[in-house]
């Protein structure tokens, strides 16, 4: 397993320099802006969405520093979406990994900014040629991000996750898949696009992106009902205090536990079409769901 | 004038008609983000800067339906900014064009997502073959877009807006360049790209948009001192109210109406290049800042 973190730890530091360089900087008043990206952005992290990018180039021999360029948009969206997800008219939360939260370090006003420009630099990313050579890649590129992260996706996703899903398993499995699966799926899609994988290699990689956010969100489910806030480095027992369905409301701890069993094997066997090329990522799966890593 | 207006208001319905099928429907709960979305995109409101991109089209004979497209992209980050503004962290604002402001009507957490959303769908829109069969001319558009309004654009000059400017012109000039100038300049740019138009002819109308941002600001902070909110649309002698410096409080009304009026002649002055197949965009400088329009 050592192995697996190592990979993670280098794609992270690989992302975190990059985007150190792709992080606009200005002499101007709005520099409080930049910092206050630089703030979200940089900010403790284990990365896994920009690993999730940089394992699936090596699968496909991608170019290294395109690759992670891309990982840099994605890891963008995700600050972005933590950013707006923790303001005061959303899940109003104060601490995020430890630290206090960009509208509690800076105010409301800059958080929202900060947000909308991640935002636009995920997308200022992608349409440059260092991304890929090929204009139309970049375009088709953008069109899955953006259609990942809109309305159909990840917003409604916390659209429904703010109006609130209750004692539904299909209302509970289909929030999750817009609110967070979508983003973790365009994580491994986009390299797909960049390598000109086959229908049936991106639609392997898709299955399991999407088996792997499931998995992810049980076990998140799991420690919320266990309490377990210092692993889960947020306040536990959140959705049961908000009355929210999840899947271990629902289920049960023992039932969520076994379906997780289940779809661990699951997942891992949508990357049987790769054979052992995909063995990094198929071990990857058990160092993501432990959560103490 | 009477054929501007028509124009202005030909454009104005190609691009609610155009909007309203790109606007996205569920059958889901998230169906109140896009309701929402609606709202916000389809309200009253002039779309002047869709009617810059449709003229700007006309301009270099491009395809009208590729234009309504790139023209709805605009109008879809106009009315996500709008919609972060009027935010309680930023302005606080319960009317936009006399209709309460979308976290009124709906919740702040909606209003963020709408803004959220509508930012990812004009990016959606952009990336599609429909708004221009060369990808590499679809990702240079996304490429201005994404610059024109994050941290070095729109994002930041809203930033500096919440810091508030004091008493310095260049300073004024700088916040308007970006805050609103940057996504009135991309509505002529885009276009431009479309129609791989010469440097010439870009610089030509790059200077005419940054001109005519600068005169609407004028006229905007004109409106504000003498308190015709009638006119403007909103609450006037905010700015006075609020202690922010604009070009009548720095300058004065006289000496702002005085360098107005060169402006307006220089702006037009900008499109000299194209003659007379130009008069169109030449005569629509005098409809944009009659307010009352």
């Amino acid at each position: 397993m050592s192995s697996i973190a190592e990979r993670v730890a280098q794609a992270a530091a690989q992302v975190e320099a990059a985007l150190d360089g792709l992080l606009p900087h200005s002499g101007g008043p709005e520099m409080r802006l930049m910092e206050a990206m630089r703030y979200a952005a940089l900010g403790p992290g284990k990365r896994l969405r920009p690993y999730f990018a940089i394992e699936t180039g090596k699968l496909f021999d991608l170019d290294d520093a395109s690759v992670v360029r891309t990982a840099c948009a994605v890891e963008c969206i995700q600050a972005y979406s933590l950013v707006h997800d923790d303001l005061p008219g959303m899940d109003d939360d104060d601490l995020r990994r430890g630290r206090p939260t960009v509208h509690k370090a800076y105010d409301v006003a800059t958080a929202i900014l900060v947000g909308d420009a991640l935002q636009s630099l995920a997308f200022e990313i992608l349409s440059h040629p260092e991304t890929h050579a090929d204009g139309r890649i970049r375009a088709d590129m953008i069109a899955r991000l953006s259609l990942a992260i809109g309305a159909r996706g990840m917003c409604g996703g916390q659209m429904i996750d703010m109006l609130g899903v209750r004692d539904d398993l299909g209302a509970v499995a289909r929030m999750q898949r817009m609110k967070t699966g979508a983003l973790i799926a365009v994580s491994f899609e986009l390299p797909t696009i960049m390598a000109h994988a086959s229908d049936a290699e991106r639609h392997a990689l898709m299955a399991f992106a999407q088996d792997l956010g499931l998995a992810y969100q049980i076990v998140d489910d799991l420690l919320d009902l266990e309490g377990d806030s210092a692993v889960l480095g947020k306040k536990a027992g959140k959705d049961t205090e908000r009355g929210k369905a999840n899947y271990v409301t629902i289920l049960g701890a023992a039932a969520a536990r076994e379906r997780l069993s289940l779809l661990v094997a699951q997942t891992k066997d949508h990357l049987d079409p790769f054979g052992s090329r995909a063995d990094f990522l198929r071990d990857s799966v058990d160092f993501v769901l432990d959560r103490r890593n």
